[in-house]
């Protein structure tokens, strides 16, 4: 392992990385993984990853595992990076991609943060955990701390996708739910660990689910021949996976892997579009979103407590931030599945509304290879769908 | 591609792999794909697949498509093969696998057949087909379809998952539902069939399915090192998955690779049980089962078209066939999910329930290595899960 320490991003503290550690402990901001990249560079052979296992964990000196015996695996694969021959042509894009999160284990790209985040719980003896979540990192927590054997309290908004509920109940998680948004279930979340002690794996409040989400970068990498893409487009709502897929970047760039950065995108919903408003402002931080509410839950997200890393990932990048309309969003779900024959999340589907909307705009050429993150299957939002169908009688015909 | 016709596993009738061809003209059995096998044997390098895509298309000699550009895949993955270490030894198992199928695009094994379905019938150039289907089948042959830009007909059961109805709609396939089980959805397709002269897709109506079910046994005994296990238990409805484990058995045994095979156990419902009953008969064909009903709905096909191919793969390779009750199914579903952090599906959890009972009465040793068949991902049955949690207001506090 190649861990050197955790690192506050703000004011550069630096804390052990063999003790469980939460925020910094000066000024409360996110704890980034830090690793003997020198080293790495001299250990980490391309070539080598074809004899290691097709799953995320060939990254391993990317990744703050000691001893692999306290990896805790639910069988996670290498997701597909799919060419959107038809549907790219259709737009207008000549080389549009889709990274498919819903083949993770319980569907979600979630499954990367819960795979290295409880595996390092593990490692550093834990016991037991308690976090908010909006439904698809719940259910992923709950079910690696299952085969962990680590305990899991999860608080939920009652309007969490009722599939993600089932997941944590079905693997014998504590789930509570709430009559409020995210920011509410964190608010009981805070309460119980000061009163109980014990971990607090709410977003970012831990450092090492950007580590697991930082797969998804190596990934597309690799998938690219350890080349970039041009343009990454992220559905963002507390946008670890965006800070990740940075992280990713800057750690391959530093070791020579490669030399550019691709544009990062976050995607948001119109009514919940926190950094999409920082951005247009040049802002370092976002301001609370009143209100939140879109059809695709997963990013309804007021304020991210990572958002200054969001924002640092897209004007490093000369990326932006973009948002999309629940419309938007529930008509390209349909397009890229006619299209395409992919169900994916409304989420993911945020991605392919605002994609389109830059392609337009000209910010993305023609000829630039895009990246969509869709982050989780269309099977777990049953109902995005609207559709009455023929009931028909045993003995009835069908007209072709 | 090294196919060389299409047979008759009855009256050995012999038909063009070139043409659309559905049961046979002779006796109306279900046929069987037939390749060069002295040719694979002289051309298959197992060293060599480390170089190929990590998916089902890695196995392409022992596929029926010709032109690797009528391939049609929506991000086929090799699905992993779990060691169940701490359920299994709680059971009494020493070596108790998981193969999760939920891991496939569209979170089921029946992409494996509707990708080499699909896939053929675009080589073939067919326009459009009509199948019956418990759900699953249906909803992975319209996904495909809908890449493919081939119409899709499905009829599918009122009772049927519901999400599988949603796939169906999202990707623009036409459903049909019907008021009766998947023998009466049969004969609404027979009509339209005979009537309009599309493709019958229904299962084992066209060759190529079981090719793609087949790969599943190629992956397990590459998952093994080239190596059978001991068992393999299968969900049994219409059987093409056990058909064509069977298949890729036969296979590798005729190339060299292997020398024995795995006992197959046909695992059934209590109350849709038709092959059970006749393999304690030592019957050739089963008896249609009058009033099935079963929480496995994949599972309830009370007589399949390939009864006497899935009994003649449990005849042959000393197998047999259990069948579990409902009750059985839930518990273990739950059980496992505790256990192991996995949210299979009723069909997957009726293996593990078939595999206790073959343990406790001495057929399995507790030596031996058994692989489960987890076919699809608890995902798609919401409704076996039933909790209630409790419901917080944002000011409330939990104990832990």
């Amino acid at each position: 392992m190649y861990v050197t320490h955790l690192e506050c991003p703000k004011c550069k503290s630096i804390f052990n990385h063999r003790k469980v550690v939460q925020l910094c402990q000066n000024c409360a901001a996110p704890l980034l993984v830090r690793y003997d990249l020198k080293k790495i560079k001299n250990k980490f052979c391309k070539k080598k990853l074809k004899y290691r296992s097709y799953n995320l964990w060939r990254y391993k000196e990317f990744l703050p595992i000691e001893d692999e015996k306290n990896i805790v695996s639910l069988g996670e694969v290498i997701t597909p990076l799919l060419k959107l021959k038809n549907f790219g042509s259709m737009l207008g894009f000549e080389q549009l991609y889709l990274k498919d999160e819903g083949l993770n284990p319980g569907g979600s790209f979630k499954s990367r943060g819960a795979a290295v985040g409880i595996s390092k719980a593990k490692e550093l003896g834990v016991k037991s955990f308690a976090m908010p979540t909006n439904g698809n990192a719940g259910a992923a927590w709950a079910i690696y701390g299952a085969k962990a054997g680590i305990e899991a309290h999860i608080v939920m908004p009652k309007n969490a996708p009722l599939i993600t509920q089932n997941e944590c109940a079905v693997v014998g998680a504590k789930l509570y739910l709430v009559d409020g948004l995210i920011n509410d279930a964190g608010k009981i979340v805070a309460k119980a660990i000061h009163q109980y002690g014990i971990m607090d794996a709410s977003t970012l409040k831990e450092p090492y689910r950007i580590e697991g989400k930082k797969t998804m970068g190596l990934e597309i990498v690799e998938q690219f021949g350890w080349k970039v893409p041009d343009v990454i487009l992220y559905p963002t709502g507390g946008g670890v996976g965006l800070i990740g897929i940075y992280k990713a970047l800057l750690e391959l760039r530093k070791i020579g892997i490669i030399d550019t950065l691709p544009r990062l995108v976050a995607v948001q919903a119109q009514n919940c579009a926190p950094i999409v408003e920082a951005c247009k402002n040049k802002q370092k931080e976002s301001v609370f979103w009143e209100n939140a509410k879109t059809v695709a839950f997963g990013i309804t997200v007021p304020k991210a407590l990572g958002d200054f890393l969001v924002l640092e990932a897209i004007y490093k990048t000369e990326g932006t931030a973009v948002d999309v309309s629940d419309e938007e969003i529930l008509k390209y779900q349909f397009l890229l599945a006619k299209n395409e024959g992919l169900f994916i999340c409304p989420e993911g589907a945020a991605t392919v509304a605002a994609a389109y909307k830059l392609l337009k705009n000209g910010w993305i050429k023609p000829k630039e290879r895009v990246v969509l993150l869709n982050t989780g299957s269309g099977l777990k939002y049953p109902d995005t769908i609207r559709a009455d169908f023929l009931l028909l009688k045993s003995d009835n015909s069908i007209k072709i």
